[in-house]
């Protein structure tokens, strides 16, 4: 039986946020650092202690997850349980070789999808399908509301990568660290949770559920569904020599956030102390908190508009790790060259003073809640950039070109950084 | 973007247990003890202590939750978004006193559902609702295989207790503890996968997608969903005095996979060790495993056959705790009297000499994919008790009354516990 249950009030936790909420949600809460002493917590209280990353990113890294996967793999292809064999994150059964299968066909067989944003299930009703994708990872910004917030964007970004605007529903999943104290769990949780729903709320939907478990690490995600007809999304395979790549969001959301909780640690601060201010830190740490929490809904439904050939979402493996994924997805003979990196202003720097550490540069910095890469016909894309930057107010980048190729991306020997200044 | 990847090959850790499922997986997964060795595993390595619940259940207390839930709750009933307010785990617009609302209307205001076991949500499409549930927790047996099929059982459940035959599709979500050694990881999380999927395959759906990351305790959970008519689901608020109520697998996982782990600990094993044999022990474990394993699809196929007017699964709250959840939400004024319970065998001994610590023969005591617990109309009872019986070779059992009262479920003074045998 499922977990979530109401009988009675608790209201204090809430009275300091509604608040800091009552005029303008969204602004104050961006504008405004999270001060636990206003919420009758400990001074020092961080809510990104409560994992223990260590600048890891929370996945398991992509090597290590192909390994564990494969044998999986292997088996469904040596069997005859091909009808059961879609395992993988997506599945797509027109995106594939496999054009026989390409008609929704109850239960055919899709490809194995690799690694793509959602899976997409072929339902026993009218041409109707299944798009649904889960994420949850730890806190990395200790604004409960705000983590809430990005960890519900982060969640609808694998939708919108497809070119889904629509979400049907979403369930949330909570781990409760065991290492918090009851008032620190009374005062954060309920704060997390409602984040995360007024971001479901602005993407025009709702969290009908979910499951709240306790663990030693604070632990934020969802799953987020719709059932759509095919023409509702976009299959991201269809990149042409002559496209360009656009980007919807800058680079360079982690290295904000770690430089931002360096700034109560000594040892580390005076690493990177040389190259940005105390100021610049705090700067490139809301900007990076105001992107991570902004949805990817209007970049996605101009992907429509503008008949983008395939799209993913910038996440955990960074811009070239998604983009190498993307590239390795086309049904054409191409290849993906980035040119222009746009990063939080300051970011660049940071990331350089420590050295391997993010490899920013490198396009392997894990983002979270990053843009859509957007593989977009030349003479759209301009337009593109220039519709999103009116609806939204937020610039969008064309940062590479798709040539004729192996199916592979990288980014050229100096790229172009281009600083992104927080927005006042 | 998601994070299944595939690229190569290993094949290793499959193989002992390719060898073991050669003939039939289920039948030798369940009586071979999981041997470490097997799998090149130092002989002490046990999954169940890559986390540390000291005899907890994984799940928040449902008064603490409550508690966190409420101020959201509260909100919402005070705001103009009526029509995003179904927050709970389960929000069906024609379970309430709403009536006007029960016509799938889109977006129509649902009742907060309070504890039940999924999401409903009306659909944009043709009378067509999303059925979903979500559910994950930690290791509770120690052969990997094992507890992925536990898991995937556990996880299709929710929709079984809700008369929901067919899954669409499931999401599996995965923590790798950050304790394990490569070589640890590299054997045992494969063969969750692979128990995991093997049970969604028997349920006659698959794994599509899902989410792994590192984590200090092994994680184990999924996401199932379905799309499919109003009259394919039992919306579980029909019962009426004079039904009797049914369960359909054993009390007492929860003490059999601890006094299984005892078995180690010899100070621990000193308490028991006068009621219960060794011996003992590890055929209540088997039969544990057995029963957690076991999928409640066809318990869920039969509810439609005998008119069940709902029903309910046993997990983390106990027999009592749901029993309340499920007599709380019902339309007429009827109370739950529990007569009889199912115990497997010597695990009710275990309990008493265990002191208050599970609470078993009050209802406390927690279970993992435990039985659905259903109301019947009385005429029809004994034959669903025998039609499973008949297509399963498990017992079901009737284990009380609905009288006339105020929506609350107790067990009665001195309740007739029924041993339940391992099956040999």
């Amino acid at each position: 039986m499922g977990d979530y249950q109401v009988t009675n009030v608790q209201q204090d936790a809430m009275g300091a946020v509604q608040l800091e909420l009552a005029a303008n949600p969204n602004a104050l809460a961006l504008r405004r650092p999270f001060d636990p002493l206003a919420h009758d917590l400990e001074a020092s209280f961080r809510l990104t202690r409560f994992a223990d990353l260590k600048g890891r990113g929370c996945k398991v890294p992509q090597e290590v997850l192909n390994k564990l996967v494969e044998g999986l793999q292997q088996d469904y292809n040596s069997t005859a349980d091909h009808e059961h064999a879609h395992f993988m994150h997506m599945a797509i059964p027109n995106s594939t070789a496999d054009h026989e299968h390409a008609h929704f066909m109850h239960m055919a067989i899709p490809r194995i999808g690799i690694g793509l944003d959602c899976s997409v299930t072929p339902l026993r009703h009218g041409g109707l399908c299944l798009v649904q994708t889960t994420d949850f990872f730890y806190p990395l910004v200790d604004d409960p509301y705000m983590m809430g917030k990005i960890a519900c964007a982060n969640v609808l970004s694998d939708l919108y990568a497809m070119g889904v605007t629509e979400c049907d529903n979403m369930l949330m999943l909570l781990g409760v660290s065991t290492k918090m104290t009851e008032k620190e769990r009374d005062v954060v949780i309920p704060l997390i949770m409602r984040g995360f729903k007024d971001s479901a709320l602005e993407a025009g939907t709702s969290v009908t559920g979910g499951q709240t478990v306790v663990n030693p690490w604070c632990t934020i995600g969802g799953v987020a569904s719709t059932v759509c007809q095919p023409n509702e999304y976009i299959v991201p395979d269809n990149a042409v020599v002559g496209d360009v790549l656009v980007l919807t969001k800058p680079l360079g959301t982690q290295v904000a956030v770690n430089a931002h909780q360096w700034l109560d640690q000594p040892e580390r601060w005076n690493r990177i102390k040389l190259v940005v201010s105390e100021e610049d830190v705090r700067k490139a740490y809301h900007r990076a908190m105001d992107s991570m929490a902004r949805l990817n809904r209007i970049a996605s439904r101009l992907m429509h508009k503008y008949n983008a050939h395939g799209a993913t979402d910038v996440t955990g493996f960074g811009l070239l790790g998604h983009a190498q994924t993307l590239a390795s997805h086309q049904k054409n003979e191409v290849s993906f060259v980035i040119h222009n990196l746009p990063v939080i202003a300051k970011m660049a720097a940071v990331a350089k003073a420590c050295g391997n550490m993010f490899q920013l540069l490198q396009g392997h910095s894990a983002e979270t809640s990053g843009g859509l890469l957007i593989c977009l016909p030349r003479e759209q894309a301009a337009a593109y950039c220039k519709d999103i930057e009116k609806q939204e107010g937020y610039q969008a980048w064309i940062i590479g070109i798709v040539e004729k190729g192996n199916r592979t991306a990288r980014i050229i020997d100096k790229p172009r950084v281009i600083e992104v200044p927080t927005k006042e």
